[in-house]
């Protein structure tokens, strides 16, 4: 079979230098038509967004419809299209067809200069992991994911202990190939976000402990906002056409993007931009968990459906980091969506969903019971503002481990230290604690912070939009247009075109500066409390 | 890529004979190991699984959760994935392998000569189809689905006319490249249903009308009886119940078999039986079209899921033809599931979950109900009698068309024309006409028959399961247990390790007769319509 692909590749491309590349590797190329590498270029992308859209299928699968014993037979397939994936990202025609452009880079375009980096990036990368590691990890990941799935509902670290072990040790080991000269933390931390450091961090959650602390403590000594209006029972299907409403609203075209049910709420792109799905979980005693999952999901996807079209079907599409991810997704469900005129424009329509709940509500009531600051266990349930604090136990955490200055065997003791700490409230098991979030189950070591950045830079984003576009009147009127475009023109467009630092950069056209979020979290909770 | 990836399937398996294949072709075989080309068909097999599974999946979620503008995302990467199933599937090193297999087959155990006559079998069809033109065609079927889909919306059988017409002549050229001499819609009833030809279908069908015609006639003379009980308000998330209920109850293993709507209801397995997918379709109006709809794909799914698991991964894995397919989806539909002690073992369920709707209604009302004979429209909702009827339709069409006697522009009007010449009733429109069914939008023409030849089956497969399984007392206590072991023991377990000849016959012990369906269905509408 390989035989005839490889003929297939090569005789419709290269003609007749078949024997060339197998008697004398690398020869051929030197008779390569720039033109036609360049056509090549947007064949190999093609072909590999075809493979890794069968494999985000198959992930997505896994965590909305499959049933549970399919696992391993899921794990198989992922792991069979994973080695072709490899193989073709990391084949010697793909890395001498890469190599070849990028010797003559000035006569590229930018993107297709960046798609050659972004793509030797990747085979660097990948040729540093050895092939049988690369293969075990992706069925890791898989194993990994089910097994927390079923530890998380039996709150059994135990069971997913030794699943956690192996991702950690994967991740320092993988990191130690990829970059043998820099801390295997810093190099995951700079992955997620290229330019973010361990010292970078640090410096970013002092200050906004330095802020955020003697303000949660401040809050602490009010009166505590009630959040009646938003607790009861609340119906599935009253809370999927609430979903829908919510989608249509905030401008998610609905022939593009699709809402399905899971554990922890995430966001995937199927091939391309134009086939976008967001997923929630409904609980009845809370329409607001699944509100705001929807609304931040929300924001990923239109992030990633904002891509213009012609990236499609190349490393271009889609969003180009966590934290610009997390800017935009928190930017949606927090800024806007937590927003006075937002739940002001929404209310008449929760009301509607559900009569009986809401009776004796107000949209103040429910704007206050959102924005409502108190120090919880769940993460992704969190307020605004003690969120913060959850982002940064996970940091500290993954920093120690990755580190070797804590076992993972002592990360639930650990968890719950922290928590009792910096929040002051106990855990009372590990499903509610360092079970949690799925990050860890499928290797996303040293992606949390980025949600905190993320939400920094989206208040940095919105003082910047705040000068051409009035937000305030958008918002009253339920009219999101205006606000996408802005978000389209600055930064959805571009798709992974730009780094994330030339996106902040070009749009803010100042410095990063956390203050402007801090400033933004103080004012509202000033408000709401009568600080 | 290529090239890496022949290089590690070759020396792998057959040390340094690469050069050999490359240069020499074919001579490598010469020097094959019996037992390394026993575990290289294991291997092979496994391979193609999984990029079948990837396959099925994107179909899979095409017709259940994908938003609709994905349609051509989702077409571009089924036709790499298929190119490369066809590489795969008809590449040199597999057919070395097959035919170095072949010729040892008197060394080989059962199992394995049925694997490689099978595998042959579809390499020999592939082989004819030229290569572009079997991409083409993967192509075409996701495009003629997505079309097919909004052609039923908006009852406009044009917009789907030219998919169909491609469709229709893609069937006719398949099979003349497949096998020349023989008719091509006798090929294709002949691949659906080993064994069958028009002439058996047309002498098939001659005695199913002979006997039913006059069957129907004098239902038509006696009082109709009443369908209220099973027509009203039922909500959706109670029908949801309802279905899992069931699936519970004919013995589908949760574990290892899902469910999702779609619009016409299907079932899929993925990658292998343990990852088994049913879809229904929800009615608010009439809880009975989901009920009976999740017991006939329940029925797929048992035989399906009933592969000995040493099948699995292998193509002897799953049911073995659309035939016996049918014959247990249609047992556990009607013979089964409208059986009086089915009925009355169900009706407390139904009255828990529907209790206004039901307040007034008997188990027998329902149990008459779900079996009124009634000429209707919509073949998938037709009674167990008139079903025979809606398929001689489609029958008779397919086969004019493929003779090239009838035109697919023309297909509207001898719908119409039949369904007022068999059933007496006028078609609306083509929504609730010729566009009602999905198969000829995927391709599947010469299927149908299959469906009144398992109803047929079925019924011959109850007789003899009487011999030794008290059926009528395990219904009344709604355990399947002894049904589903006899079915397993006979026929599910085989997958497709038996011809659908073997397995009627070793089951049966006796010879195949229509007559013993037709004695079935005249005693239950003499008793119910006192005839």
């Amino acid at each position: 079979m390989n035989v005839e692909s490889k003929e297939s590749f090569v005789y419709n491309k290269y003609g007749r230098f078949t024997a060339d590349i197998i008697n004398k590797k690398g020869s051929w190329i030197n008779q390569m038509n720039l033109t036609e590498a360049r056509q090549q270029l947007m064949a190999f992308q093609s072909k590999m967004s075809a493979f890794q859209h069968a494999l985000s299928l198959l992930n997505y699968d896994g965590d909305t419809s499959a049933p549970v014993g399919a696992a391993e037979n899921r794990a198989h397939t992922i792991s069979v299209l994973s080695e072709e994936t490899y193989k073709l990202s990391t084949g010697q025609e793909t890395v001498q067809l890469l190599d070849y452009l990028d010797s003559q880079k000035e006569q590229l375009d930018e993107k297709e200069r960046r798609m050659v980096w972004l793509l030797l990036k990747d085979i660097r990368f990948q040729q540093k992991i050895p092939m049988d590691e690369y293969v075990a990890y992706q069925k890791l990941v898989v194993e990994s994911q089910s097994v927390w799935h079923q530890a998380k509902e039996k709150s059994d670290f135990a069971m997913f202990e030794p699943y956690l072990e192996k991702m950690f040790s994967t991740a320092i080991r993988f990191a130690h190939y990829a970059n043998p000269e820099m801390d295997a933390y810093d190099y995951w931390l700079n992955e997620y976000e290229p330019g973010i450091s361990r010292a970078v961090c640090d410096a970013f959650f002092a200050k906004l402990r330095e802020r955020l602390v003697p303000l949660i403590r401040e809050v602490g000594k009010r009166e505590q906002v009630s959040n009646e209006c938003i607790k009861g029972n609340f119906d599935v299907p009253s809370q999927e056409k609430l979903a829908h409403y919510l989608m249509n609203l905030i401008g998610l075209d609905p022939a593009h993007v699709g809402l399905s049910t899971t554990e922890h709420p995430f966001t995937t792109s199927l091939g391309s931009h134009l086939d976008e799905r967001i997923t929630t979980h409904y609980y009845e005693e809370d329409y607001t968990y699944s509100m705001f999952s929807v609304i931040h999901e929300g924001g990923h996807a239109l992030y990633d459906t904002g891509s213009a079209n012609d990236l499609a079907f190349t490393v271009l599409d889609g969003g180009v980091s966590m934290g610009i991810h997390e800017s935009q997704s928190r930017f949606y469900e927090n800024i806007l969506g937590r927003s006075k005129e937002f739940i002001q424009f929404i209310f008449p329509e929760l009301r509607r969903l559900f009569p009986q709940a809401l009776s004796d509500c107000t949209w103040k009531d429910v704007y206050r019971a959102v924005n409502r600051v108190e120090p919880t266990l769940i993460r992704t349930e969190a307020d605004e503002v003690t969120y913060t604090l959850h982002v940064m136990i996970r940091y500290e955490l993954e920093k120690r481990i990755m580190a070797g200055e804590l076992k993972v065997h002592d990360l639930p003791g650990e968890w719950n230290r922290l928590y009792q700490e910096y929040l002051g409230i106990s855990v009372p098991d590990d499903r509610h604690g360092v079970l949690q979030d799925s990050h860890w189950s499928f290797g996303a070591i040293g992606y949390f912070p980025s949600y905190a950045l993320g939400s920094a830079y989206g208040a940095q984003f919105l003082k910047k939009m705040q000068e051409t576009v009035n937000v305030s009147e958008a918002l009253k009127k339920g009219d999101f247009s205006a606000i996408n475009a802005w978000n389209r023109e600055h930064i959805w467009k571009y798709g992974s075109l730009k780094t994330p630092d030339q996106v902040l950069n070009d749009t803010l056209q100042e410095a990063f500066d956390p203050n402007v979020y801090l400033d933004y979290l103080e004012a509202k909770c000033r408000e709401i409390y009568s600080i």
